[in-house]
């Protein structure tokens, strides 16, 4: 099994954090999201100790909501003693209403709001992660008009290609994001910053990208990041005591992956930026990362009821589901690949090659392509795994399908996250 | 200007359906979605009477409302006669709450449960397109246990390839819709129809994809469906009294397509459809098609507020919206063309090259690349157009975003269809 915390019972079961998932499917209907707690907790824990051990006690991995933003999530992060990356309103409400400390909030987003920008500071959000002169000047604003010093970081893109999905590529000079060291950005923005009087310049901010299997290009995108913060000492006298490099560790999806040690990726940019700051003869910054995906991606499954298969003779098999794009967008998207399991019967051979669609009306509504599980019929139970991140928080009702319960799996008890949305649920905003 | 609803005000303002957008955005907020009521009965009208003029007056047309959900919409399908395509319980659900008269909604899909199954039967759809052998024995077991017989539609896989995008070419034999008539499927799946004691057969229906602009993909499939009626009569003694031709006709997105003329498109399906009808010696069956794009796309306008804009020297300029993937994916999922406009500064040169960059931390959200607008600053309204279909129903709340509301422009009155979501909607089902 791609996970350790996937067996099969003798019952010929999938079980899924010590679950039956035959039994988790009858008792919470389908589709379902399913999380393991303990991963998650171990994972917010090697992040912590790891960084702490690599960086300074100083360091905080901050938890990136986007990949899944549920209240139950941020109960967990203010246990753990995380802090989190908040991209909206929305995000800062959930967390607030969780009772997450907001001082421990960094408020990202490359075009945030002047609604946004006031509801944050409302809720006192400790940390912004400014992206532009724009929001720059309307932080500082909405910040003296509240008569405060809002805390700042500045996102800059450190121009890294890391060779992950275009679309995830976030680093590059050609980005909708943050300021750019090459062009001069950045040290404009800077100067920007330092001249406002109700901004409080703390550090600097990038972000490479998503999926990213290698050290390396952390190791590059450290270095330019630390080479800058020394450049606009330099310039400007300004000491940054914060750096911030962002998330992307990647997260295996089918085992053509490898898996990534995080811990020994974290010993490693530590120790490359010891090297870096002794080297350019400045104290070490503290030092924040943001894992998303690496928190939730393998905490989570999704169980579907298969509806039936479609075998067209010279072209292929189709087993269809009783979910697909609305709750998992992310092979119509990127084309993401997944592992998939017969539940069921996850004893028996993987003999039927196949695609799994999706129930959506359109034909790119699908799971993924060219799997071999056992040969299903419909009432079949189907798990999609690593489905913790980015599927909940992207899941669209298309097709006026109802959103999927989350359920979570503790150590000691399962519970609802998030209620099954109900068809009320769907016309509830609007006007008959 | 792109369409006949749209016009430059004296005060520079862009408005829309006799409306000043920068009032809209006052009163509304933004983002905001718009949709003109004429518009929509207009091309109901057009389908209805080109319809009845090429087929008989027993053809009718089914809004297909995957393309845009919401109770005040089925209002107007139910004012203007018009039947409706559903994919689900939700969409059922949503149709029924707005008085819509079931018998004539067609549920379509390729995976309906038996939750659904039973769901559509308690609501009184009058007919099932049913897809597959599964579903067709689940159908008829339902039907058997409430003592009641359903009337169906078998869809089938004509083999066209209509040279759209591949995620929304539907009518290939390599689809995980229908039951192919080269393979023999759709016969086998039709002997097995007519065996079973509790569906009615009533004919078949096909759809051969999304955004097509030419005439000549219905011709070719209105000849093999017919082909295939015939050959059924011979074998099984069967005779269709339906023939369902789907939707699929093209709307213009950008001035480099050219806009459909759906009524000279019916007129020619209809002639030839007659001839065909005329040398295999048959009945003209009862003619349905789906329009779903072509009812309400370009009756939809989207409206965002500029959060800035950032000029990477060497690469591009970016321009920033308070919306994106969240409340349009179709860039993110297909790279799908706009127009977009400077609202309030409608009559100024468009001399500003650039890409329109949504709010969600993702790369790929995006609106779209290279337009050119006048120049534009932070607080200004941009226009996106053509956003009536597939964007509010394909919304999500990535980034914890709320879904913008609906506003319905009609020629006396405007009105909300759906309001914008709160805070407190997106964390309504999380359980704290």
């Amino acid at each position: 099994m791609i996970y350790d915390n996937l067996k099969v019972g003798d019952n010929g079961h999938l079980y899924f954090a010590g679950r039956d998932t035959v039994r988790l499917a009858e008792t919470y209907k389908t589709p379902l999201y399913l999380l393991d707690e303990e991963k998650i907790l171990n994972r917010c824990r090697l992040y912590r100790s790891a960084m702490k051990a690599a960086f300074g006690g100083d360091a905080l991995p901050l938890y990136a909501g986007k990949a899944l933003c549920i209240g139950a999530l941020y109960r967990v992060m203010k246990e753990e003693n995380m802090g989190i990356d908040v991209v909206s309103a929305g995000e800062i409400h959930t967390a607030a209403k969780a009772g997450f400390p907001m001082e421990r909030a960094y408020f990202h987003g490359n075009n945030k709001t002047d609604a946004d920008i006031a509801f944050a500071m409302e809720k006192e959000v400790g940390h912004f992660v400014c992206d532009n002169e724009d929001e720059l000047l309307a932080i500082d604003a909405e910040a003296k008009k509240r008569g405060i010093r809002q805390k700042v970081l500045l996102r800059l893109t450190p121009g890294i290609d890391p060779h992950t999905h275009a679309k995830i590529a976030t680093g590059k000079v050609d980005s909708k994001f943050g300021a750019a060291i090459e062009t001069g950005q950045a040290r404009a923005l800077t100067a920007l910053a330092l001249s406002q009087k109700n901004v409080e310049l703390e550090g600097f901010h990038c972000h490479i990208g998503s999926q990213i299997f290698d050290c390396q290009p952390y190791l590059d995108a450290a270095d330019i990041m630390l080479r800058f913060i020394a450049e606009v000492k330099a310039d400007f006298g300004f000491s940054a005591s914060v750096l911030n490099l962002g998330g992307g560790m990647g997260v295996p999806y089918t085992d053509v992956d490898s898996p990534v040690d995080y811990a020994a990726n974290i010993r490693e940019i530590g120790r490359h930026l010891s090297a870096t700051c002794q080297a350019l003869g400045m104290e070490k910054p503290t030092v924040l990362m943001e894992p998303g995906r690496s928190i939730v991606a393998d905490a989570g499954m999704t169980l579907y009821t298969v509806g039936g298969k479609k075998e067209i003779q010279g072209y292929k098999n189709y087993v269809s589901v009783d979910g697909g794009m609305a709750d998992n967008p992310r092979f119509a998207l990127y084309e993401a690949k997944y592992t998939v399991l017969l539940a069921n019967k996850a004893a028996a051979p993987a003999i039927y090659r196949c695609t799994v669609a999706g129930r959506c009306c359109e034909s790119g509504d699908l799971i993924g392509e060219d799997f071999l599980i056992p040969e299903p019929k419909r009432g079949d139970l189907l798990a999609v795994l690593t489905t913790g991140a980015y599927n909940y928080s992207m899941a669209s009702n298309y097709n006026a399908l109802c959103k999927p319960s989350v359920v979570i799996l503790g150590e000691k008890q399962e519970y609802i996250a998030v209620e099954r949305e109900s068809l009320d649920d769907l016309t509830r905003n609007q006007v008959f």
